[in-house]
């Protein structure tokens, strides 16, 4: 089965006339258009076929000149793995302590109980108090070759994206979030990380306690430029029925906010905690 | 149908007691599975409905803390676009002449007309002399909002994945690539793409001449461990029939090769153009 010898080219049979659309084509749409931050969890475990489906469909993104530096630490329940998820849940008890009063989630809308706002706070309270208890986490790990770039997250991060999207297709769910930063040395001391390979994210993966349902996102046309930037694309249009978010930075996309201009809190769907770095 | 207010958290409606797998998640695993670059297309154009459906998949990723700052600057048949993918395929011509004798693409078995390498050799040829007929660029960018860091491809290459995705499950194709690297400064000035914004990554756009297909990865246990660093995990293996591909660092996940150490052309079934940058 095993076949490690070169690759044939793409495309080397013959190509069809017309490419099909297939029949599954609005299924696999909404798929992408539903899969959601998962915080909220079921203590259930996932099991090892669960486990290598979400692996495997992570491993079939692409990576530059198909390199494949992608590497997948896996945390379940083993002495390390218990210490480890204790640790990043440390880091990102801290984390979130520290941005909850930086992005006001105990102001404005924040103070009424059962506000989006306040019922983010509440989920990402949950998250970091609970994350030890997390059944599934996954540090998505990068095996440099080279010296970092900008762009090297191209070979790890559609990676991650195809594991989020292949646990919503499987029945669980999780959240991609960079709480391994704050603990980053004690982490690669525990789980023996060498110091060539990049911590790229920590993933939750477990059983959903909610479900997947739309993501809010801002506009199309908000984020769709056609030939030069900032020219808008007529046929930029979300599909009826999308609801948004106002989310980003709220002066625009031309705008360069430092992270003191951060959006309040509750401005988001997803926003501690997601992947940006828990302290800034 | 706007919603410019704050969105509320996740699974906030009741939980189901039991997450569903869906009747479509073999499709949808399937879709993951066989999303492989497509760089042979038809001159065909892609219509503004398959454009706003890959964009809207694109925009449905995840970004940290929902701050949204992909943007996607569409090339299709404008006179700045024609240039820009001129300027984009002169660049990856040279990149790609240099790279073909780095990476000996004409040794070996490069020699023999129907070898792997000699196709992808063929393929990445044909890719570079004719990207400026290509029927869409999508240059993927990041709105900056805040000093670089590694992980900030978080909040850009899962949308990337998204819109590849979505491109085959409606009958496109596409590949990321990094082509925009060696004319970047002549872009930015052609296109006014602002300097807080990143160009992160080239994605071509099209209807496939040839067809999607099975991926070839390195076997799972190769880039998975549990509970430690290098610790092997048991359940980490790939479906029956699972063929694969050597690519990758040729010594192993813990090592750290230079740049002089690339596996030799033919070892990958996408070795140039993907998504590292051509001129390494």
């Amino acid at each position: 089965m095993q076949e490690p010898h070169p690759t044939p080219a793409p495309h080397a049979t013959p190509a069809p006339a017309t490419p099909t659309t297939g029949p599954a084509a609005s299924d696999l749409l909404d798929l992408l258009a539903t899969t959601r931050a998962i915080r909220r969890l079921r203590p259930d475990p996932v099991t090892d076929d669960e486990l290598a489906t979400v692996l495997f469909a992570a491993t079939r993104a692409p990576s530059g000149s198909n390199r494949q530096p992608g590497r997948f630490l896996v945390l379940r329940d083993g002495p390390r793995a218990r210490r480890a998820k204790q640790l990043i849940g440390e880091g990102a008890q801290a984390g979130w302590a520290q941005k909850r009063t930086t992005d006001r989630y105990d102001e404005g809308s924040g103070t009424l109980a059962d506000s989006p706002k306040a019922r983010m706070a509440r989920t990402m309270e949950r998250f970091v108090d609970t994350f030890d208890q997390t059944p599934v986490v996954v540090l998505a790990c990068l095996a440099r070759y080279r010296e970092p770039r900008p762009t090297d997250g191209a070979s790890i991060y559609p990676a991650c994206q195809n594991l989020l999207l292949a646990a919503r297709a499987i029945g669980l769910g999780g959240v991609m979030s960079m709480w391994h930063v704050p603990v980053e040395a004690q982490l690669r001391a525990l789980l023996d990380i060498p110091d060539e390979v990049a911590i790229s994210a920590t993933i939750t993966l477990g059983r959903p306690e909610g479900r997947h349902g739309p993501v809010r996102r801002r506009p199309l046309h908000e984020v769709v430029h056609e030939e030069g930037w900032g020219l808008p694309a007529a046929w930029a249009v979300d599909p009826p029925g999308t609801a948004y978010t106002a989310a980003g930075p709220p002066t625009g996309h031309t705008s360069h906010p430092t992270g003191q201009n951060n959006p309040p809190a509750g401005q988001s769907d997803s926003p501690k905690g997601q992947v940006g770095a828990p302290a800034g």
